[in-house]
């Protein structure tokens, strides 16, 4: 692999924007331009929270989920109700923004930081997800892989696909764009069956349009696609290239507004919560038309 | 305080939203068109969690923070790192939106829901944070109550200190805006300080004018105002009114950058993670110019 | 049940140990005489933590537990392991003690405590779980409902039952004795059959007898006795005569050593972590013979 | 260091109880023989949890704690308070056992086993806490390194010492005993100036004299002792030796005790909550009389 292209070095050695860099103003302009009506759409999967209570409080057998929660006592007769809650970012359940410092290949960070000076015991120093604490706006481009339907199980998603959805929506990809992906999976949900994937076929793609950011319901196949790279999407999309991942999205509601107004792109705005130095943060990526 | 103007009913007996409900597909339409060139600037507080480690691998003393993190052990030779987090959402430190089911007045919350049916051990049934799970769209407009400098120490913030600062900027507030207020104080760092507040009059010219969502580093005041209602903000904007609030932002980037470009107005856009039934999420709002 | 005997006020109006203050000097001595070989037996039960870790890094459905853990990253090449726990204490699944200060009836705790007084969102400051903390050594009895096998489901323990078991085995119950019941049943694994329970019989016996502090498998009944006062043990045992309880006990391999050395009393002894103003602690209680 | 003995192979190639393998039948006899009337003293450092909640319903500065607490809200009118509790084990606040996984040298776990296959993300497989599951019980013998006062700062403890303040007490420390020792220090209310340690030479007079178990308010020195190899008491005794350690114990009451009883041996049990899989508990040992 190594011949794959790479952006280590091309904005520079201690970036911790990566591909994010390529939303110049003249793309941001581009991605305002889109949103005309102001209807907003989520391409965030819902996360119901399982309660950290247990015995007669609470069920004490349930699937586990990403988020956990215990209300609070406040005192008696308080007004406000409050909650704690415990958050395992990198979990199917939860739409996450995948920071570069998540991925480390061959114990080197995008653009070549010593994982030991990129992640110690008390958080990221480098490649945190809150380097993109002022949000990222660019244009947002739909393919729906599987119009109507999903995916076949353990479908090796390629470039091919990805030209094919785009010809269909009758929209050019463009450099800057944030690429949202839909397949019709979800994880969780089909976590018994073979998961389709990304190809490096389809990473490499991604490189040759200049996408920014990826958000989709397809990451990289479980199992490892026959013949193919495994974890592709992670190890060269997310460590190579720089490209942040939101994993774990859900296009679902999206793909049916895209086909109701007939327009596949729309401005893409996301904002994590402001919370430094972590690997990633919980995130709901906006559509906007 | 029977008197005072009430929302509950105003939009049905089991509506969820509140406020948000002025923000009418004209109103949206107002927000994007305020976005131009693409420029996204933070209305959030950036928080350094704690790390929950401690013994020889963390400091054992230090100020608690909203959110606490631990970086987890992955396996030897990993290549992702990840990290669990514990969020105290209703925490001076991390900008978060209280939903309306955080507030019950007189043992009910908006609009008229008894708190034993809105909430429970295992989460919150009505009026949770999550009903704007599609993100909160509109044109929003800063009101800087002391620019360049910060309101004096526990100041009593009223309708006239509004007017004053629109009439400043030049803009004019209209139903379903977000107001987003900035006084220069920060509650943690000024902490020990008596901290200025919403006056029962500033709440009062919020209803008046028709605010959909309130974001600002001005909340209720500590200790309360000599002289005023205790919690004007969070007892009638969010517990009567329906504003939900965007508590403990930080408009400080955002004045600078409507001061640069003498625009006080902007598509203001904010998204929560889409965790389901909590009284509370981390946010990041965002500005759009 | 108005006229069930109550041990409020019996030590005192402000007393936080209860039935404990029935471990005498002299009850002690005869304790520690029960320890002649110095093999010790735990009454706890195990517990398999659950990973708090999610996505590719744990499994994602999984029955919920007691406790929780997340293996620490402490820097690459450290020498040291560590985790973070998380613990829900009155779950099924973890031995442990209540205190007093865990339960009120008519919104006092013992010995007549307001429930606003003794509980607040920070902590217990009355009947917590810590005021055990220099230990509980007293003599403890064994009394096997079932031997070799368990009570039928839903059975309603009384105090003939245990006086039954208590002639099978030889033994005496004398004031101050710790008593540790067994039934052959498991909440967490049984979970899906009526669970047998204490009836308010039983709970009479434990007053009559002098009982100081109680562990073992039976519990309150779940679904409710018929023709029985619900939750016995909690509401009249702990509430109203202050007997703290150990919850969810495991005294299987114990009667299995009693069985073998014809001996069903022992040195009884058990100290909580010493964690200050909780409700509740987890437990390792242990039989010395 | 190569020379320092071993006790890796001793017990077996796949043991993992290490010195606790002394306590032999005669020992255990000889250690409940020393308990006499039943008074039981703690050893634990009394852990104040610090709430979890924030915002208006708790201080929001506070030195950190190795314990946090939340209590939960059960409903409205529920008789039953509880909480959830935030463990980091390994902190120097509370008074924990140091299983043998806990600690690698060389990236081996006692008695050899690679820390690869000892730890993995969701816990410990070789070397647990919870191997100690039924409890801990031999003769215990308390040296007071500094009676009525506390060692000098950075004081490096050698076995002349503890020679000192067995001849001191006129006992014999024997082969299966619990080692108590009490310098006066806190690390946590100390943890300014240079805290005593122990040297490899007071690791090499425990290896002499057969000690199964260490108990402390001394542990390894910080900053390390000019001279002396550093961590000598985790890397050494608990590492090496495989001695578990009960870390940041608190004997200044049991000095007490043994001043006013003038006597320094006593039953040494502890039994630690039987959560499985994990490099540490927290623990409450005590002395019985």
């Amino acid at each position: 692999m190594s011949d794959f292209p790479s952006n280590w070095g091309r904005w520079g050695d201690s970036d911790q924007r990566g591909a994010v860099n390529l939303i110049t103003d003249e793309v941001r302009a581009r991605g305002v331009a889109e949103a005309r009506i102001g209807l907003t759409v989520s391409i965030a999967r819902a996360t119901t929270p399982f309660p950290l209570t247990g015995g007669p409080m609470a069920p004490t057998t349930a699937a586990t989920t990403a988020v956990q929660t215990a209300m609070l006592f406040t005192g008696f007769g308080a007004p406000a109700m409050a909650e704690v809650m415990i958050v395992t970012t990198h979990h199917p359940e939860v739409t996450h923004l995948d920071g570069l410092g998540h991925w480390a290949e061959g114990g080197r960070v995008y653009p070549g930081v010593d994982v030991a000076d990129s992640s110690g015991p008390t958080g990221v120093r480098h490649g945190a997800a809150d380097v993109y604490g002022d949000g990222i706006l660019t244009r947002g481009v739909l393919l729906d892989l599987a119009p109507g339907r999903r995916l076949s199980p353990g479908h090796p998603v390629t470039g091919a696909d990805l030209d094919t959805a785009a010809a269909r929506a009758g929209v050019r990809v463009l450099p800057g764009d944030a690429l949202v992906v839909r397949g019709g999976w979800d994880r969780v949900v089909d976590g018994d069956q073979p998961l389709p994937g990304m190809t490096l076929d389809a990473v490499r793609w991604m490189h040759e349009h200049g996408i920014a950011v990826y958000a989709g319901d397809i990451g990289d196949a479980r199992p490892p696609l026959p013949g193919e790279t495994p974890g592709a999407l992670h190890r060269f999309a997310l460590g190579r290239l720089a490209i942040p991942l939101i994993d774990a999205a859900d296009p679902e509601n999206l793909a049916a507004v895209c086909e109701r107004l007939e327009r596949w792109t729309f401005q893409f705005v996301v904002a994590a919560p402001r919370i430094v130095g972590t690997t990633g943060l919980p995130v709901n990526p906006l559509a906007v038309f």
